[in-house]
């Protein structure tokens, strides 16, 4: 009988005129990519840029269907995906939009194959994907959604507990997790987003994640309100009372242990967080910008709702530090270790 | 010659139903108001509330014109003022809310007379004072403005370094500030009161009391966009493009060092914060849930462009907490800090 390897974690190394490539290269050059990952994207360019920036990698190409050979750790696997025309650092080209595509579909195929345990994204670059023609694309987060088949998702923000916890000054007991009930909307439309049914679809949503995908039994959640102070009885408005509170007591009636709307700025503090599992704010900057002072900058990107685990970098495709080898990979790596810890308790729950 | 001690800090202790006298009592006890410290409030209150809570305090009654005589640390002195009906932990009354503001205003003269170096309030109940006919009350800060005759004041929330770098987990190298361009408005009025005219006048405020009560020569100022990602290039909401940069331009050219507009998601992190003396968030979530996780909870309120030094507690009157002894003196011990130091400063800037 053989021992069985976990099937890999495949990274989509997104834009490549990004340091998405770079950053899975110093990964790599480190030897700090978890056993059993596999990069996807084009071998040639990896290997340039590796040479670029004298990163020692041992690159080699492998498809999806074969085994991973065992591996010394500064070796990068790479499943071929072929660029249009070559990438240079910082040069957007609209040629090699319909290859990052590639990228992605590779992997959502690889993991629904069960050869991939999860997909963990470096930053693609969405203007240059429009400009190349797909007009429709929004982002990472809906083409996955769609290409899943799923109506809602889920971003969930987290630090790891795991990575930082040997930080210099880490003061968390615990890891902070920050799922968002709007997202990508300018601040003037945020209010009118925020809807009984909204707050309700979110919150099932990201309860049963963090049920399957954190192997929480009873998951604690706690939610801010959309105003200060929480609306403060009405008086800094009203949707806390209209809205939230009315969500959550539904809620609550099914058996979720939700509690809230708590003020932002009361429930962001160690003491109000210890007990609970996750935090649903009500917008982007009311939750991220705390999730990232608190993961010292090194968070990921969690997209809940999908029938596979996705992570992904908490930062753009940083054009102006492409090529040079300075960009800091540590949000790829939070992504990867939390990948790996979702998919091996995906693995548990689903026996 | 007599050696001429520095005019002392004047604590309000606010709603007397409320945790302010006990927590300005439990800092008495514990030794650690700072020296030169008064309370402003009934003295007959303070001392039922000192026995009640077996806080060992020696309160004696000493008038604004009198010089303090020297103190053992557990010393209290007050400066009187009557309750109309004696005060009962928890139950708000409308018989004294005259009495709350009585505290206020005599705090205010004595700041003005050079008989207090700064005021530093505990909580306040805005309901309750509302209900007993000040129906033009909106709060503190804006009763501050209104008793000083200035045009326009700006809230700012700050960490403490000289209290909380030897906390344990301390993870900060300095003081974080927050200013807030907008502060008590429902969510859904923000992005409207976002103007060109407010961010040049809340800057230029900001930007003159870093410099005169914090004594910082060149004040580094960096500023939040509004919507998400800053606008992402007026993808996420065109505020950014149409407003607050050219504003920050314009404050540019004027010789100020302001930068941004920055996602807060970015710029809340340790690297970024590292060479800025304050921040200017937009709105209230978005900058004060990451300064009191960083505070730990506790940080203080400044009222800044004021022509007294006014800090505050950064929370409320909790009164399911007041008479219990169990509530946290940390947020006013961070303003009685504070208020010293931004107290020495100005003497020192006044020359």
């Amino acid at each position: 009988m053989e021992a069985r390897c976990p099937a890999p974690l495949a990274i989509t190394t997104g834009e490549p005129a990004g340091i998405g490539p770079e950053l899975t290269l110093m990964l790599a050059a480190q030897g700090a990519l978890p056993a059993g990952s596999v990069a996807i994207g084009d071998p040639q360019m990896l290997r340039q840029r590796a040479s670029a920036l004298s990163l020692e990698v041992d690159i080699f190409e492998v498809s999806p269907s074969q085994t991973l050979p065992a591996q010394r750790s500064t070796t990068l696997p790479v499943w071929p995906v072929e660029l249009a025309e070559s990438a240079v650092p910082g040069e957007l080209n609209t040629a090699n939009s319909r290859y990052v595509l590639e990228t992605l579909a590779l992997a959502v195929t690889a993991c629904q194959a069960g050869q991939a345990a999860a997909m963990v994204t470096a930053p693609l670059h969405k203007g240059v994907i429009i400009d190349a023609g797909f007009s429709g694309f929004t982002g990472h987060t809906e083409w996955l959604r769609d290409a899943c088949g799923v109506d809602e998702v889920v971003m969930m923000l987290a630090t790891d507990r795991a990575l930082h916890s040997q930080a210099p000054g880490w003061q968390g007991s615990g890891d902070m997790r920050v799922a968002l009930a709007t997202t990508h909307l300018p601040l003037r439309e945020v209010a009118d987003a925020i809807t009984f049914e909204r707050i309700v679809r979110i919150s099932r949503l990201l309860e049963a994640d963090l049920r399957q995908q954190f192997g929480l039994a009873a998951p604690r959640i706690a939610v801010c309100g959309l105003n200060p102070h929480a609306g403060e009885g009405g008086h800094l408005g009203r949707e806390e009372l209209d809205i939230i509170i009315p969500a959550l007591d539904a809620l609550c009636q099914e058996g979720m242990a939700i509690t809230g709307p708590f003020p932002a700025d009361t429930l962001f503090t160690p003491r109000h967080l210890a007990g609970v599992d996750a935090v649903l704010a009500m917008y982007h900057d009311q939750g991220l910008a705390v999730l990232k002072y608190a993961g010292f900058g090194q968070a990921a990107n969690i997209t809940l709702g999908l029938p596979l685990v996705r992570t992904s970098v908490d930062h753009g495709t940083a054009l102006t530090l492409a090529g040079k080898g300075i960009a800091d990979p540590g949000s790829l790596q939070v992504a990867l270790s939390l990948a790996r810890r979702l998919a091996d308790q995906r693995a548990v729950s689903s026996g």
